[in-house]
């Protein structure tokens, strides 16, 4: 019986990852019971057991994308030390997610789901708030650790890393510029350069 | 005859302003010949004469956007005084763009397109390169007038703007975060700062 739970689990992570990979490249709405099926050869009517809905899919699909986020950035960045490393690691990780195929699931899913609520956008919206709570935690630890100074907004901090990573997603991913890490990198050192010290003015 | 081309013009374009709309909320693929037929109760044989196919509509509407935005943004922009103030005001002009209903049309639609080659992506991307150039170029004329300092990367400094704009974007429209504006405010004020002045290390 747990055998039967366990192999039933791991056949909906396998599932789930192929329906990310999906999503990531063409969209959530890419994503359809119909099209799953067919990729995995598996039937219809099975997946409905598994997912119930589109829309249930599309949640589970975000579920997924976060468990993955969570191993390849959050995980590696909060084993790094407190401060400064720490942030620089996250973000670091953040960058490599987003060179993945797709670019980041989450950007390009927020433009989706935009304009329509209901579970899978407020699944979205927690999984990048937790993100940008985890970014702003790392700052805030940087300002005790005196990495950081005193007086950083560490929300405004999260704000513009995440403009950054956008800024790389559309350079790299939509215009093709071989410049995009380059620019990244040099916004991502400035930000951090303002963090510690203040504009001479 | 003259009447009838301008009248036929008149027509085309205010098809093309109801297909924006729709684009602009539900994106690009939301704008089908069937769908626009049925808003503005035309014929769809009548609207296939018009404009070909579903991709070709795609392009008139990025046309169409463009065409609006330079209205809205880039020829306010430009008819202030050269170097900052100018700066200022194209990023101003853009913000309000941004608050539009379904936010800045250019950024929902790069994710629609990323994966997809053809003339509309095409389009798309001549359309948002060139504002760059736009960002670029003011900031040019603000180091020529000394404004901005001399060793300024002005296609850094658009980089960084489009990145801030996006996190308008994203905490705006999908977070609805009422901050997002005074946060934006707050990272183009530091980004014009430190374009003037270098950092204190």
């Amino acid at each position: 019986m747990s055998q039967g739970v366990s192999k039933g689990q791991a056949t909906r992570q396998a599932i789930l990852g192929r329906a990310l990979d999906i999503a990531s490249v063409v969209g959530l709405d890419g994503v359809t019971i119909g099209r799953l099926a067919e990729e995995l050869q598996l039937s219809k009517s099975g997946l409905f057991a598994h997912f119930g809905s589109k829309e249930a899919l599309q949640v589970d699909v975000i579920g997924e994308a976060s468990r993955q986020f969570v191993d390849a950035v959050v995980a590696p960045g909060l084993r790094e030390a407190r401060g400064e490393p720490r942030v620089r690691a996250l973000i670091a990780r953040w960058l490599d997610w987003e060179q993945r195929p797709g670019g980041c699931f989450f950007a390009s899913a927020t433009d989706e789901l935009d304009d329509r609520p209901g579970p899978a956008r407020d699944a979205l919206a927690k999984a990048i708030r937790d993100w940008l709570d985890t970014l702003a935690h790392a700052a805030r630890i940087a300002v005790d650790e005196r990495h950081f100074r005193a007086d950083l907004d560490v929300h405004q901090f999260a704000f513009e890393i995440w403009g950054i990573l956008m800024a790389d997603h559309m350079y790299g991913r939509f215009l093709k510029d071989p410049a995009h890490l380059d620019r990244t990198h040099v916004a991502v050192e400035e930000l951090l350069a303002r963090s510690r010290h203040r504009l001479r003015r």
